[in-house]
């Protein structure tokens, strides 16, 4: 990859500014919990895995005020459960110092990019030769520690010589699609199409795709599977035309509290998102909003769940037990 | 309504500016075929039963040159069909003089505005008292000589004293929902929420919706109907949730030389509707765009159609025919 989305250096965690790109390659940094959890908020850094790392180097940084700055993190952004996770595995760490918490916080950090690498390797033998793949939102190296979760599938896809044109949602409203993943594909000489949200279920009834690949943010034990909004749409879309679809995440991602879906918090974001567009307004005054970041998939359109461990099918209840991917 | 659409005056057609809404309302006014042709094109009006209006005042203002008028307006948006339905109309007018044809293109024009209020009327009967409604693009008065299909149903349904709460689809990547159907609305005092598309299917999980109703661009002779994209999806969402959905659209929409959808040519659209947005690029250099303006919805999906002459449901090869809605 050629850039990098979050690394800890002279005692402050840099992150890649994502509300900038594609226009501009900017570094905000983080030198406290609370400074990591308004980057998180404020979506400098967003991606369940990314925001997991980040969170754990939040933790890190304010180590002195542990307690607080847990739960400053853990209510940055209550869907995505990689927060939670990460910060239960700093929480085991003994001595809480700094140094301490800081070589474990690089330690999930490596181990998501393992992680990233061996899901793209899993998910490539399942890709189709000679067709599109198609993806939703940004579940690339932007959105983990690096080469990601089902960005790391196309990837991992295009290395093995798999002819894949790849087409992308530009997912709105924030428009990661179009703005993350249209610009981290092009960044590694991967072409890429983008279309509207609304035109995904045209393109795969057009028998041009042969694969959906989307990451998550939290899946529940039966395989319910919480990500960005619009994923539930097309999956009901890649059903009806026939069309495999593919969830790519770590097992960080899983949340063995959550027994389905309906135990998946969904946050709700500003009005403004929707009713202005670059800065100005493009709806009229007095409109309402609703504007739920995160939808759920139900685990029945879901063909198979992509872990750094293997890959699990229905039904999930089992096979995310059975194949270890689930604590 | 509070507004006009469109009007004939001193010579020329006025159409009110559908690129400026909301910030703006301007009127620009077309005195030949090949101006109101542009207008057509570039959106300054939109809408099948209303580009078919202009059509005919456009055919009306080039009588001295008829038939490559003609060919000019057919060939400025493919997919609605109503516009050679209004052209054929003022074809068989003699003499093809100025008066006679403008005298048809009035008669088009209130005719489409007494069949969107019988829409309104039959639609009204639908919708479920004390839920919500949902609707996607601007199915309007902006999109009609006034009143509106799927919104003349909201229209008469609120004056019929039903409560229901209106929820509009943003519409990318044109936001027609955002920018025509918002204002429309609540220029008539109506509230309305507005919510982007991929938010549409967890709305209709919710239980909040009782029917979702939108416009129709082209209606095959089995019911399968083109609109403005993501219709589609919308309707696999309803399906899912169990939910009605209802297509609004006058006879002038069904296009008895389509079989099937698949007859229906679907026109596509610049990449800068989806790479740019208020003029301001947001998806990085070099990547490629699908931007289809049209999907079509398999007729099974659609619960029912109505038209100013009735309420047809499936199967609708027979029904369409049988209420004297299809010619």
């Amino acid at each position: 990859m050629s850039f990098r989305t979050l690394w800890f250096e002279d005692g402050a965690l840099h992150l890649l500014d994502q509300r900038r790109l594609p226009a501009r390659v900017e570094i905000v940094k983080a030198r406290s919990a609370a400074e990591v959890a308004k980057a998180i908020r404020e979506m400098v850094i967003r991606g369940a895995p990314a925001i997991g790392c980040a969170a754990a180097y939040g933790l890190a940084l304010s180590a002195d005020d542990f307690d607080d700055a847990r739960e400053v993190l853990l209510a940055a952004r209550p869907t995505a459960v990689n927060v939670r996770w990460a910060l239960e595995r700093l929480a085991k760490v003994t001595p809480r110092t700094f140094g301490a918490l800081k070589a474990e916080a690089d330690k999930v950090l490596e181990e998501d990019l393992a992680a990233c690498r061996a899901i793209g390797r899993f998910g490539a033998d399942l890709v189709p030769d000679g067709k599109g793949i198609l993806t939703h939102c940004n579940a690339g190296g932007l959105a983990t520690s690096g080469y990601g979760t089902a960005l790391g599938v196309v990837r991992a896809a295009v290395a093995s010589g798999k002819k894949c044109a790849v087409f992308a949602d530009e997912t709105r409203p924030w428009l990661q699609g179009a703005r993350l993943t249209a610009w981290e594909l092009l960044q590694d000489g991967i072409p890429v199409t983008l279309l509207p949200d609304v035109a995904a279920a045209s393109l795969l009834d057009s028998g041009r795709i042969g694969c959906v690949v989307v990451g998550a943010d939290r899946i529940a034990r039966n395989g319910d599977t919480a990500n960005k909004i619009g994923t539930y749409p097309l999956a009901l879309a890649a059903h009806a035309a026939g069309v495999p679809f593919f969830v790519a995440a770590p097992t960080s991602t899983l949340d063995p509290r959550a027994a389905t879906g309906a135990d998946i918090p969904i946050e709700e974001r500003a009005a403004a998102e929707v009713t202005h567009l670059a800065g100005q307004r493009v709806a009229a005054e007095g409109v309402e909003v609703f504007n739920p970041a995160f939808d759920v998939t139900p685990a029945r359109y879901i063909s198979a769940i992509v872990t750094e461990r293997g890959v699990a099918r229905p039904p999930y209840t089992e096979t995310l037990t059975i194949t270890g991917a689930l604590r």
